[in-house]
C-alpha cells in the first residue's frame, strides 16, 4: 500500500479534475492511498517567510515527505497550468537543498470539459517537473475529456474503453511508484 | 508619455527585480510613466469568484486596461516563473473574451544575483505571453545580473557598458509600445 | 498584397497541414501572396558551412527577407515540433545579427487528423518564436482538426462555421501584417 | 558497466559539448560506456520513409535499444535545442508503440563558451523527453561554462571544483542508470 501525495489544480467543487482524481483513488484501492494536499490555503510564495512558516507550508512538507509519490490532476489555464499549483511545488522545493519532491515519483494528468487544452497546459508544466527532483512518468499521458456521463457522481465510469485506459493508468502508476520510489530506499538501506 | 503596467515577481523589499524595474523606471522618465500592480493581494485563481468578484481583481483590470504596455520583471524560481505572476495574468485575462491583455505590446524582463536562471525561467513564461494576446517583444532580451554595486541604492548606474544597455532597452521598449499599441488604435478609431 | 513566407513542417505529399496552408492561401487571394520555403533541402544547422553557406541556406534568407510576415503551418511530434522547422528557424537566424526573421509578423497554425496534439506541440514552439525577433500573433489560435470530408482535394470547405473560422482567421492575419509590419516601415521612413 | 548511447547536439569539430561529453566518458571509465549516436547522417524526419528506412535510422534504433542509458549533450539555439537533436528523437521514437526511448535512463547536459544560453536551451528540451518515455535525471543540473583552459585538450580538468562537480555528476548519473534500468528488467525477469 503506497501512500501519493494529490495536487489538484482547481479548488471548484465541481472540478473535473478533482472528479478524475477522486475516480483513480476508487480505481486504486488497496494499492494506493491518496492524500490530498491543501494548496489553496498557502500564500503567495515569499522567501522572507521562511523564518517563521505558515503552518500551511509546514504540513505541506511533511505529507509530500511522507508520501511514496505524487500526483498533479490540473486544468489547464490559458495553455498552462494553475498558478496555485506552481505556487505549492515552490514551497514545498525550499529551503534549498531541503526539496521535499526530491526522488518521488510522479504523474502529471488533466481533464477538461472539451478535448484541446490540457495537453498544452501538461506540456507546460512538465518541462520543470524534473528540476524539483520528480522521477517523472511520461507514459501514458492522459488527456482526459470528462463529457458528461461518463463518470457518474459516485465516480462509476460508464464506458468500457475508458475504464480500460484507467484502470491500466492505475496499474502502470502504482508500478511505477513501486519500482523507482522503493528501490531507492532499500538502496538507500543497503549502503 | 505612455503608461506602462508593471508587474513585478517578488514580494521582497530587497528584491532585485524591483530595483530592476524602477532603474528602468528612472531612465524613461518623459516617455513612459510606471504603475506597479498589486498582485501579491490577489487571491489564488477560482473562477466562482466572477459572480462578485475582489476588489484586488477589478482594480488589476482596470490598471491594465487603461495601460498603454505592460513590463514583467520577474526572479526565476525552480527554471520557471513565480506562480503569484501566473495568477495575475489569468485574472486579467478572465472573463471569457474579456482579457485586459488583449494587444497590449509587452515585454519580459528578469534580474538575477547570479547568472543562470533567469533565462530559463523567462523562456518558460514567454512560451504563453502570445496566448494572453499581447504583442511580445522579444528582443533585445534582459537577462540581468544584479552584482553587488552595479546599481545604488539611488538608482544610478555605475557601470557606463550596463547603462547604455538599459538605456538602448528603454528606447527599444519605448518605441514598441508606440508602433504596436497607438496604430492599433488609430486603426480602430479610424473604421 | 501581402507576400507571406510560408513553412510547412512535414514533406508528405498528403500532409493535412500543406492543405491548410493551402486553403488559407485561397482564401486570402488578392490580399496574401504564399511563398512555401524549400525547408526540407537544408542541411542539419553547421556553424562551420557559413564560410560558403548552402544555396538552400541563402535562397532561404533571401525569400524570408522579401517577405511582409511568416506563417508557419506544422504537425506535432511527440507534443513537439519537427526538428526540421527548427532547423530552418535557426540557419535564417544567422549569422548573428543578421535574422531574417527580426521583426517580421508571424503566426502559427497547425493541422492533425485527431484533436489533441496540435495545440501541445505549438505551445512548445511558441516559447522560442519572440527570440527570433518575430511579433508573434498569438490570438486566434488554429488549433485544426482535418477531419475527413471536411477540406475537399480543391480546397473547398464544406462547413460553414469552419470556413467562417477561417475567414475570420485571414482577416485577422491580414491586419496583423498590415498593423505590425507596414508601419513599422513607415515609421522607419519617417525618421 | 553499462552502456550508454550519447546525442552530441554539434557536429563542429571544436564543439564544447562533444568536449564535455568526452570528459565525463573519460570520469566514467570502468563504469560506463559510451557509444556515439551519428545524428548528422540521418535525413530530415519523412513518415514515408518507414516502408524502408534509412541505415542511418536502422542503427540509431539498435544502438539505442541496445544502451543501458541515454546522455544528451547539446548547444543550445535561440533559447531552444538543435533541431538535429529533435529529429534524432522522433526518429527512434517511430514506429508508433516502437519507441527505442522508452524506460530508458536519461541525462541532459549542456556546454556554452559564455554562461547563459544553455539552461533556457535545456530547459525547452527537458519538456518532452519525458514524452519519449525516458526516466529522466532532473538533479544535478549541468549549466558548464568551458571557459578557456578549464579542460586541456587530453581532457585534464584544471580546477578542483569542476572535477568535483562533474565526478559527483558521473557518480549520479552511474546510480540513476543503476537503480532505473537494471531494476526494471530484474522486475520483469522476476514477474
Amino acid at each position: 500500500m503506497k501512500n501519493i501525495a494529490v495536487m489538484v489544480g482547481s479548488q471548484s467543487p465541481t472540478s473535473v479534475n478533482r472528479k478524475l482524481a477522486r475516480t483513480l483513488e476508487k480505481l486504486a484501492q488497496g494499492k494506493l492511498r491518496f492524500h490530498y494536499l491543501d494548496i489553496a490555503s498557502l500564500p503567495h510564495y515569499d522567501n522572507d517567510l521562511w523564518s517563521n512558516p505558515p503552518q500551511s507550508v509546514t504540513t505541506l512538507k511533511h505529507t509530500v515527505e511522507a508520501a511514496d509519490g505524487v500526483l498533479i490532476a490540473m486544468p489547464e489555464y490559458n495553455r498552462s497550468f494553475p498558478g496555485v499549483i506552481k505556487n505549492a511545488l515552490d514551497w514545498a522545493s525550499r529551503p534549498f537543498g531541503q526539496s521535499s519532491w526530491m526522488d518521488k515519483p510522479a504523474a502529471l494528468i488533466g481533464a477538461t470539459p472539451g478535448t484541446t487544452g490540457t495537453a498544452a497546459g501538461q506540456g507546460h508544466l512538465r518541462s520543470v517537473l524534473p528540476v524539483y527532483g520528480f522521477v517523472v512518468m511520461g507514459q501514458p499521458e492522459v488527456y482526459f475529456n470528462m463529457r458528461p456521463g461518463l463518470i457518474t457522481d459516485e465516480l462509476e465510469i460508464t464506458d468500457e474503453t475508458t475504464a480500460a485506459f484507467l484502470n491500466g493508468w492505475v496499474d502502470r502508476f502504482s508500478a511505477w511508484v513501486e519500482r523507482h520510489g522503493t528501490v531507492a530506499e532499500t538502496a538507500i538501506a543497503a549502503e
